[in-house]
């Protein structure tokens, strides 16, 4: 199934029509916590997979020091959702995550895209993952901070590549009178639609 | 506890610097669905309870047929991300939901506050609360979605008042050069905070 999926159309069409605004491409992403609590952050939408086994996933980045890490090996299930303020429409993406960490040798099974995806960075972004461990006690030595900056061409360690594999697409458009809500489900027969109520 | 939380200055502050953005008053709540998977939508922030007994707790409203409130019923945990576009500040605010339905009829119990949240809203926000069960099929009525007016004094049984009990807040400031941080938790002897690294 490397189609692409149906709620691609109306997502390209927020990301086009948002895209005066540099944080419309930020979304919340929610997981699982040890106890089962659930846990939210923002995180930055890097773009689609350009894996054909991948297809209709998007990616994000993270530390491999973060807790996105533990809460992923314990439960890959999460839900995204991304508000666009200037079309006032909102898509719930519910799936699983997949992480892609420096054990990953294959060029399939992601290693290239990690490469690439890091390759893209900015300086900036790419400084952070020299930074002391997240969460930690804040540093006393701010010097910590201001590291040797990393291989701008080979991802350290710490650098993980997460796909979000969509499963389900809950899009609500505000801006609609009534508002239209739409709920794409993936079965095995590929992507169903149906208009529900707001 | 009736004093205010020191996380509620630099979120009050957030919210002023961040009053030119209707937006900036949305955040996403992150909840458990009955077989373990998160949820996450937008809620619109309502203000802060003026209950003595739930001071530092967020006010937010939700339709009693919605998800939200099943799954709240079986685990009334939730993390609230809120991002502050134009200071580029993150709070995670970890604790639980509890609900104001209108079995609720005592004033200590939130039955007074639930009315004044229904008084304050909009025609428009009020309306949707007629409007057919949200998640079924489409209503091929479009007639179903100007139901009568519900009365304005008096909230209808599918207006429910939510309120998230916090426990913990990770507040991020992306703008400190590096990056500031800070952790506090609801503990015994009331609030602590802490420094840590981004």
């Amino acid at each position: 199934m490397t189609s692409l999926a149906p709620w691609r159309s109306p997502l390209s069409r927020a990301l086009h029509r948002n895209r005066s605004l540099a944080y419309a491409r930020y979304f919340q992403l929610a997981t699982v916590r040890a106890d089962g609590a659930p846990a939210n952050r923002t995180v930055v939408f890097r773009g689609f997979s350009d894996r054909l086994d991948m297809s209709n996933s998007l990616k994000i980045i993270t530390d491999h020091r973060s807790e996105k890490i533990a809460q992923c090996a314990g439960d890959q299930r999460a839900e995204a959702c991304w508000y666009f303020p200037k079309t006032r429409e909102q898509f719930r993406l519910l799936g699983t995550i997949a992480t892609v960490t420096n054990q990953e040798s294959s060029e399939e099974g992601g290693g290239r895209e990690r490469v690439t995806t890091w390759q893209n960075l900015s300086d900036g972004a790419r400084l952070q993952f020299a930074w002391p461990q997240p969460g930690d006690r804040r540093a006393e030595d701010e010097n910590a901070f201001t590291p040797e900056p990393p291989n701008p061409k080979a991802p350290p360690e710490t650098f993980v590549l997460l796909y979000l594999i969509v499963k389900q697409v809950d899009w609500l458009n505000l801006r609609g009178d009534p508002q239209d809500r739409i709920i794409y489900h993936q079965n095995a027969d590929g992507w169903e639609e149906q208009s529900v109520n707001p």
